[in-house]
C-alpha cells in the first residue's frame, strides 16, 4: 500500500484508540468524582441547614425576650435567607446532576461499543479494500505481461479504486476527527453549561444577599443603645470579644453597648459603697 | 419586701437564667454544628478541587490533539476558573472560623463564669439590701411603738434605703436585659460579617465568571464546523445526547457537527454500495 495511506490509517486508527482509551475512561473517571462532588454538595447544604435552624431557633428565643425583638428578628431572616440560597444553589446540583452526570454517564457506556464498532467496520473496511487493491494490481501487472487485451481496462479499473481508497481514508480520517472533536466540544459545551448555572446562581445569590445585608445593617446600628461612657469602668470579661464585633468590617460603626454600660457588679460595688455610707 | 421589687427580682433572675440555660448552651451547639459546617466546606472545595483536576487533564488531552485545541484551552480554562473560585471561597471560610467560631467559642466558655458570677452577686446584694430593709422597717416599727426620740431620723433612712432598693433593683434590671441584649447582638453582627462576606465572595465569583462564560461560549460556537446536512442519515449512537447539549440554555445557538457529519460507517456504507456497482 502507499505510504501516505498507511500513514492516514495509522493516525485514524490512533484517534479511535485516543477516545476509547483515554477520552472514554476520563469520563468515566469524571462521573465517578463528579457523583463524590454532589454529595459534597449534598453535604454541605445539610450542614448549613442545620446550622440554620439553630441561628434560627435562637432568634426565636430572642423574639420572646423584652429586648432583642428586632435582632431576633434579623436572625431568623439570615436564617429563612441562607434558606433560600440552599434551595437556589439545588438549581446548580440538579443541573450537574441531570444535565452533566446523567448524560456522561449514559454516553460513555452507549460510546464504548459505538467507537468500538466503528473502529472495527474502518479496519476490516481498510483491509478489505487495499486487498482489492493488491489483488487488482497483481492482475494488472499479470495482463500485461501476457498483453492481455483487456489491460486498459484493468488500468482504468485500478486508477478508479486507487482514486476510492484516497477518498475513503481521507474522509474517513475527516470523520473519526470528528468524532473526536464532538468528543471534546459535548464535555465543553456541558460544563459551559454547568459555569452559566452557577454564574445565574452567583448573580441572584448576590441580588438576594445585597438588600437583606444592607436592611440589616441599618437596623443592627439604629437599635444600638445610646449609652453613657464610664471611662473607669473595668472591661467585662466577655466584653473584648463582644465589643470586636464592631471591629469586624460588617458593622463598622457599631457602637459597644455592653462594654460602657453600668454592670450589675459595678453597680452592686457603687450600691455596697452608698449602703456603707449610711447607718 | 413590696411586690414589685419581688417582680423585678424575679424577671432579672429570668434573664441571667435565660442567658445561662438557653443562650450559652445554644452558641455551644452552634460552635459544633459551624465545626460541621466548615469541615463540609473543606469536603466540597476538596472534591470540586478533584474533579476539575480530572477536567484539566482532560483538556490537556485535547491540547494534544489535532482537532480540539481550542476546546482543551477552554476545559483548562474552566478548572483554572473554578480553582480560582475554591481559593476564594477559602475568604469565606476563614472568616467563618476566625471570626465567628473561634470568638463564639471563646465567648461561651468566658461567658458561662461571668453571668453565673453576676448572678449570684445580684442575689446575694437583693437578699442582703431586703434583709437591712426589713430589719430597719422592724426598728422602725418597735420605736413608733415606744414614741423613741429619734424616730423621725429612722423614718428617713428606711426611706432613703427603700429609694436605694428601688433604685437598685430597676437599674439591675436593665444592667441584665443590656447583658442580654449584648449577646443576642454579638451573634447578629458576627452573622452580618458572616453575610457580608458571602456577599462579596457571591460579586466576585459573579464577576470572575461573568466574562469568562461569554467568551468560552463565543469561543465554542465559531469553532463549530460548517456542516452539510444530509437529512436521511441515520442517528449515530452517541448523537442525541451529544447533540442535545445544544439546546441545554447556554449554548442554545451551539450546532450540532456530529450529527450532521459523514460518520464512518455511513461513510463505509455508502463505498460498500460504490464498490459493489463496480467489478
Amino acid at each position: 500500500m502507499a505510504p501516505e495511506m498507511d500513514q492516514f490509517y495509522r493516525s485514524t486508527m490512533a484517534i479511535y484508540k485516543s477516545i476509547l482509551e483515554q477520552f472514554n475512561p476520563a469520563l468515566e473517571n469524571l462521573v465517578y468524582l463528579g457523583n463524590n462532588y454532589l454529595r459534597a454538595f449534598h453535604a454541605l447544604s445539610e450542614a448549613a441547614e442545620v446550622y440554620f435552624s439553630a441561628i434560627q431557633k435562637i432568634g426565636e428565643q430572642a423574639l420572646q425576650s423584652s429586648t432583642s425583638q428586632i435582632l431576633g428578628e434579623i436572625l431568623v431572616q439570615m436564617s429563612d435567607t441562607q434558606r433560600h440560597l440552599n434551595s437556589d444553589l439545588e438549581v446548580v446540583v440538579q443541573t450537574f446532576h441531570g444535565d452533566l452526570l446523567q448524560h456522561m454517564e449514559k454516553n460513555t457506556k452507549l460510546d464504548m461499543q459505538f467507537i468500538k464498532d466503528s473502529r472495527q467496520h474502518y479496519e476490516i473496511e481498510y483491509r478489505h479494500r487495499a486487498a482489492n487493491l493488491e489483488k487488482c494490481m497483481s492482475e494488472l501487472w499479470r495482463m500485461e505481461r501476457k498483453r492481455d487485451k483487456n489491460v486498459r481496462e484493468m488500468k482504468e479499473s485500478v486508477n478508479r479504486l486507487h482514486a476510492q481508497m484516497q477518498t475513503f481514508v481521507s474522509e474517513s480520517q475527516r470523520a473519526a476527527e470528528l468524532e473526536e472533536k464532538r468528543r471534546y466540544r459535548f464535555l465543553a459545551e456541558k460544563h459551559l453549561l454547568l459555569s452559566n448555572t452557577f454564574l445565574q446562581f452567583f448573580g441572584r445569590a448576590r441580588g438576594t444577599l445585597q438588600n437583606r445585608v444592607l436592611l440589616w445593617k441599618e437596623q443592627t446600628l439604629s437599635r444600638a443603645p445610646t449609652v453613657r461612657r464610664t471611662p473607669r469602668e473595668g472591661q467585662l470579661p466577655s466584653a473584648p470579644q463582644s465589643a470586636r464585633a464592631g471591629s469586624d468590617g460588617v458593622g463598622g460603626g457599631l457602637r459597644r453597648p455592653a462594654e460602657a454600660v453600668l454592670g450589675p457588679r459595678r453597680l452592686a460595688a457603687l450600691l455596697t459603697v452608698t449602703r456603707r455610707g449610711n447607718p
